[in-house]
């Protein structure tokens, strides 16, 4: 394709910002800043306020890290949760995405990425020894390593467990196995291999 | 899904303001957002600037009502432009649409719209009478007619037609045939009968 040239630098630069976006490219990026171009002065306003607002005022939550808009997030303020039990997840949207099954009602703690030495992601990056520092408190009865199955989550679920051995706290972690709705003779390998090893009793309900 | 609830306003906020862009659901906006929130503060701030600057400060071209920087738009200010030319066209996609297919030399007028009584736009709405007041100044010699071939655009071309009637200028209608790389088979008959009326000497080149 011929590189456009847009009559305005103005122009140019907006769609220079939104197709830095993931996944929008420099069609798509005129055609949001044409939409917003379009709208009343007070909706664009709006919008530019929501964003910046948003980078300059959000918090992270104190014992969770999760995103927030006071010291402590939602669900760690809630007396209904349990606070005995912590699942420990990659970044906020792993913990809308446990919300979002309706099954878990304990707590969390966002370690903000996994062990990644290629990415130059270490240990010390990550909100471990926040972790190890709430197990040794006291209060967490059991630790849910939920990361990604990949081998990065599978080096930083290794790392955790060595770092909470001394500690009295049971570690689980989330079940891995053929996933719900799809072909069975579809599934790789490891997976199908894990999820035979793994096999629950049968309840019959 | 169950709607989601996000642990921050901020975040909401944001989101929300997001998934008002065309094509942009929850889900892309939270991704974008969480992108944004990644970001360095000065990003975020380059891309508010943006959006906010391109809101406030853009000008249209005194002439041809294109998007500029400036009284007047790059290509009317350019004097290797055949003005003795006018493209009409609907909005400034159109613009750059033609020209990117690097054929058209001359200058544009862009209407801002076309006539279209069922979503109340009519003729005062749009860029029509600055057209008949480019004409009667003179210098024109020819008004190209570029709108979308549905009927509102029909309407518009008749319009335009007839309030330029007056003047000493020809106008012309940009060619509607079978698309360039399209199966015969599949085009509409409409379209393939017009191309069959109005064929044009076989050059041979």
């Amino acid at each position: 394709m011929i590189s456009q040239q847009y009559p305005s630098q103005l122009l140019e630069r907006a769609v220079q910002e939104f197709s830095k976006l993931p996944g929008v490219g420099r069609k798509t990026a005129l055609r949001l800043v044409l939409h917003l171009l379009r709208q009343e002065d007070q909706d664009v306003q709006a919008f530019v306020e929501a964003v910046s607002r948003l980078k300059h005022d959000v918090c992270y939550c104190k014992t969770c890290h999760n995103i927030s808009d006071a010291e402590r997030c939602p669900i760690c303020a809630d007396p209904r949760r349990d606070a005995t039990t912590v699942c420990v997840v990659e970044n906020i949207q792993d913990v809308m995405a446990v919300e979002n099954t309706q099954q878990y009602h304990g707590l969390y703690h966002v370690l903000g990425g996994v062990i990644s030495p290629m990415d130059g992601i270490g240990p010390s990056d990550l909100e471990i020894d926040s972790l190890v520092k709430r197990v040794e408190e006291g209060g967490v009865r059991e630790v849910i390593l939920a990361l990604s199955p990949t081998m990065e989550g599978d080096t930083t679920n290794f790392y955790i467990f060595r770092k909470l051995a001394p500690y009295d706290v049971s570690i689980s972690i989330i079940a891995r196995g053929v996933s719900v709705g799809n072909e069975l003779e579809y599934t790789d390998e490891v997976t199908l291999g894990r999820s035979i090893v793994n096999r629950t009793p049968f309840e019959g309900k």
